[in-house]
């Protein structure tokens, strides 16, 4: 995404909305993470930290940080406590 | 996409038309996610709220905010009432 | 694309000559979508409006207005009256 | 593809010789579109007038105008009398 | 690619050796291309005369010239004189 | 990503801090690459030395340094004593 | 990727430590070409020169130069004497 269109754009802000608060990432393949987000550029590559995967809403593992390329990412929510799956 | 053609270029126009407004996602896999549309980008990476998440016309999920990655967006369309699936 | 290519490249003008008019949007899937073209852009990102939605050429659903990501496009060929599937 | 790729470039040279004359667009499913090409970018989007779609050899379909995206084809070729499939 | 990087750069230069000569175009799908390679840009779009395609080393069809799309293309080697499939 | 993107981004600033560190490479197709992290660029290509190659959870392979491409990554966690697979 | 990416960045740092070395060419598709890496770009398009192709480990042809287009590549890495497949 050119520069511009990361900084002062809308998205930019949504997305700074949830920096440094839990949310899910929920991949293309379905496998969600949720963890705190520590920080998430313009192609959505993000970086997450304690995270805990969870497959079909079983946790699986448990990581320290987590870096997600964007280009796997499906979306990103704000994690309601107890939404995985 | 270059900034000159998300600026003033006639498909953001089209845009703007249902930013704010009660708008249907539907992704590549079939998913579909109705809420209201409150940012879109150039990618169509979009920041949907109050979202409702509809799998086969059945709601499966609902969530606050979610971010969705543009490349998995086959169309948007504002929505009718009863319009999903 | 570049802007360059955009505006007055050759396509561009091929392009110019079916706004307005009705289009119908073949996916790669093979789902069209047939409408008036209202805009779009260097991707292929297109707007439809009054647009019906055919698979095997069968009309499954109406929209209003459909905004359809570039990256699903197979093509857009001006529609007779009768040509969908 | 940059500007000044696809401008002064040998492969714009090449396609140049084929602007105007019947050719064969087969697409990546192995879809055939033979007809006469109006324009093309860098990106090979190419608009094609007087369109046959040939289908394992067999006409499928005839269009007016057809504007096929870039990224579904696979080859395009000086279409020889009875070439298809 | 960006122009610096097509133009004076050490890939460039190898691909010139092989321009005017005898290459087997190999595409991801296994289908093989013989002949000529009269140019090639920085995504490996190339044009290729008297064109010769080989499934399975079986000869199938020939063709005049062939511009082939850079992202269907696995490798370009040089042919040797029995080389394909 | 932009240069400005991936020199002074976040996601830089993160990645910096696992260079020179074990790290696990996950790959979309669930391969793991274990190993000192030597660098990383904006497209996620990295060069990862001393590498043991995991197919789940089982030691496949030992390399030297090993150059991945971006695009196959999935994610990048800093890798605790047993964690792979 | 962006020139200054190329040039100066510790990517390409540690690719020309491989430069005119033995190294094995991983494809996502499981096939490996060993040869001498004659140069590599941005992309990771890469020539390799006296190439051997490897299927599960068994030669299966040789080739003089190979040109190998970037994006089907998984990984390079410096080969063992012994190490395919």
């Amino acid at each position: 995404m050119a520069d511009e269109e990361t900084r002062d754009n809308p998205t930019s802000t949504f997305l700074g909305k949830i920096l440094g608060k839990q949310v899910v990432v929920r991949l293309n393949s379905g496998v969600d993470y949720k963890g705190v987000l520590n920080c998430i550029d313009g192609y959505m590559n993000c970086a997450v930290e304690e995270t805990e995967e969870y497959v079909n809403g079983q946790l699986k593992n448990k990581y320290g940080d987590v870096f997600i390329r964007g280009n796997n990412v499906l979306y990103i929510s704000a994690a309601k406590d107890n939404q995985v799956g």
